[in-house]
C-alpha cells in the first residue's frame, strides 16, 4: 500500500525534476554558451542533483537534444499544428506557404532563438555535435516536407524526376541562412516568394492553363 | 640618403609584418575560436609587438575582417578568377554552375574552412559581428550574383518580375546550409541541381521550345 501510494509521487516528483533540467539546461546554454554549460551547472539552476541528471542522461548533449525536441513538440501541441506532417490540402503552393509562415513565427520566438542559436553555433565549429542535431532535430523535420512533396509527385504538381530531398531546400535553406547569418528580413513575403520561385522557376514559362504566381490569386488556404 | 634607403625596407618590413599578423589571427581563430582568440595571441604568434596591431587597426574583429578579404582575393587571384564579376557567357544556367562548382571547391579547402567556420560560429549567436561579417564579406559576393541575375533578365533568361536578391538564394542558400550544419554532402552533381531546379520551377511545364534541364544536354560551359 505504501508502494502504491509513492509510485503517483514519484512519478510527479520525476517528471517535475524532467522539467526542470530541461528548462535550466535551455536557459543555461543560451546564457554562457555551449562550452561553458556543464551537468553541474544544469543541476545547480534546476535544483536537483548532478546524480539525477546522470541516471537519464549520459552526457549535456543528450539533455540538450532532448530539451530541444520536447520544446519542439510543445511548440507544434501549442499552436495547434500535427507535428509529424505536413498540411495536405492538395494545394502544394498554399500549403507550403502555411508552414514555412508558421516556421517565421518560431524562428522569431525569443524563447525558441536564444538556446536554438547557441547550439547551432556550436554544431558549425564541433562536427560531431553538428551532425547529431541536425540528425536528431533537423532532419525529421525535414523529412516531413520530403513526403509532402512526394505526394504532389503522385498527384502531378512536382515534376517526377525532381529529387525531394533537395527540392525542399530551395525554400528551406533561404529561410535558414538569413536566420543563421543575418543575410535579410524574415517576413511571411519572404517565404511566399521563395515557395513561387521554387515551384515555378525563375526562367519565364511558355504560356499555358498552368497556373502562375502572379496570377493564381489569394495564397492562403482556407482553414477552419 | 638615409631615409631615401630606408623607406622601401620600411614598406619591406610593413608588408610582412601585416601577412604574419592576417596568417596568426585565422589561425588562431581557428584553433581556439573567436572569444578566445585576442590582440595580444596574434601579436605574440606574429611575432610583433601589440601595438604594431593597435597602430594598424581596432579590435580583433577588424584584424579578422580583413584577414578574411585578403584570403578571399588571394584565392580568387590563385584561381584566375577575376574577383569582381560572374562570368557571363550568355548562358546563365552555365554561368551559375561554373560559379557555384567553384564555392565548393572554395568551401572544401582546410586553409578557408577552419577559420570560416570559427567567424561564421560566432556570427551566429553575436548579432552585432554576424552583421558586419555579412556586410563586409558576403553581401558583396551576393551582390555578384544580382549583377548576373539582371543582365539575364535584360536578355530575358529570367523573368522580369523576379527580385534577384531573393531568387539568389534558391542555389546559393543550400549549399550555405550544408556547409554550415553538415545537411548533406556537398558536389558538383548537387549545385548543377541546384541550379537546375531553380531556373526551371520543381511544377512541370508545358511543352514549348523551351530547354529543360532532362534534354538541354551537357551543362558544362566551353571554356579555354
Amino acid at each position: 500500500m505504501a508502494a502504491n501510494q509513492s509510485a503517483p509521487d514519484a512519478t510527479r516528483r520525476s517528471e517535475r525534476s524532467r522539467r526542470a533540467i530541461y528548462d535550466a539546461a535551455l536557459a543555461l546554454v543560451a546564457e554562457v554558451g555551449y562550452p561553458k554549460t556543464t551537468i553541474e551547472g544544469i543541476a545547480s539552476r534546476a535544483g536537483v542533483g548532478k546524480q539525477t541528471i546522470y541516471r537519464w542522461w549520459t552526457s549535456k548533449a543528450d539533455v540538450l537534444l532532448e530539451a530541444f525536441l520536447d520544446m519542439a513538440e510543445q511548440a507544434a501541441h501549442a499552436a495547434g499544428h500535427v507535428p509529424h506532417a505536413l498540411p495536405d490540402t492538395g494545394d502544394l503552393a498554399a500549403d507550403l506557404k502555411y508552414v514555412l509562415r508558421a516556421t517565421v513565427d518560431e524562428l522569431r520566438d525569443p524563447a525558441f532563438e536564444a538556446p536554438s542559436r547557441a547550439l547551432a553555433a556550436e554544431g558549425v565549429v564541433d562536427e560531431e555535435l553538428g551532425r547529431r542535431f541536425v540528425a536528431s532535430l533537423l532532419e525529421p523535420q525535414l523529412q516531413l516536407y520530403v513526403d509532402r512533396l512526394r505526394s504532389a509527385q503522385d498527384t502531378g504538381e512536382v515534376r517526377p524526376d525532381v529529387d525531394p530531398r533537395i527540392a525542399l531546400e530551395l525554400f528551406v535553406s533561404p529561410l535558414a541562412q538569413r536566420w543563421l547569418q543575418y543575410t535579410g528580413p524574415i517576413t511571411y513575403d519572404y517565404t511566399d516568394t521563395l515557395v513561387d520561385y521554387a515551384l515555378y522557376g525563375l526562367t519565364p514559362r511558355p504560356p499555358s492553363p498552368t497556373p502562375t504566381p502572379t496570377d493564381a490569386g489569394p495564397a492562403s488556404p482556407a482553414r477552419p
